[in-house]
């Protein structure tokens, strides 16, 4: 799995919506109703990762939820942290 | 709820294993098997915490979890961090 350019990363980012390049990944973040609904979504998330094998950087505190997204093995952003931040965002707006 | 001081906070730790006290409230880190365990044990972690009607800020890569547990409105570290802080090594020691 080939590390992805600033450039292409900042393209691929056009796609998505409300998510951020930075030094550690790609990111977003969250809020939803309360703690339940936040861990709700945090478990479909949590499937499809596995499913995948690959898996998030996240924080949740109550009803907030933060993601960073990046690939250890290639020492930067790659394809599989776009195909995982679709699913997400699929999740989450499926809401 | 009461915020505790320092000196409490610290006689407490006393009847936890591998916790500590920080600026940010009492703190612990767990490494698992892999994520999938991970994700269970924060399953269940999530509904013990529900059901208290208090939540832990934690951050999960992969195998690992981080948590640390304070009282916004109290302001500080109080017994709810300490009765979570419990169920947790509960359930974690129960594996």
């Amino acid at each position: 799995m080939k590390k992805l350019t600033d450039e292409e990363i900042e393209k691929k980012l056009g796609s998505l919506e409300g998510w951020s390049y930075t030094d550690e990944g790609i990111q977003t973040s969250f809020e939803f109703e309360n703690f339940k609904e936040a861990f709700t979504l945090m478990t479909r998330i949590a499937f499809e990762a596995e499913a995948m094998d690959h898996h998030p950087n996240w924080t949740n505190v109550y009803n907030t939820l933060e993601i960073t997204l990046s690939t250890h093995d290639a020492g930067g952003v790659t394809a599989k942290d776009f195909k995982l931040a679709k699913a997400i965002e699929d999740i989450v707006n499926a809401e």
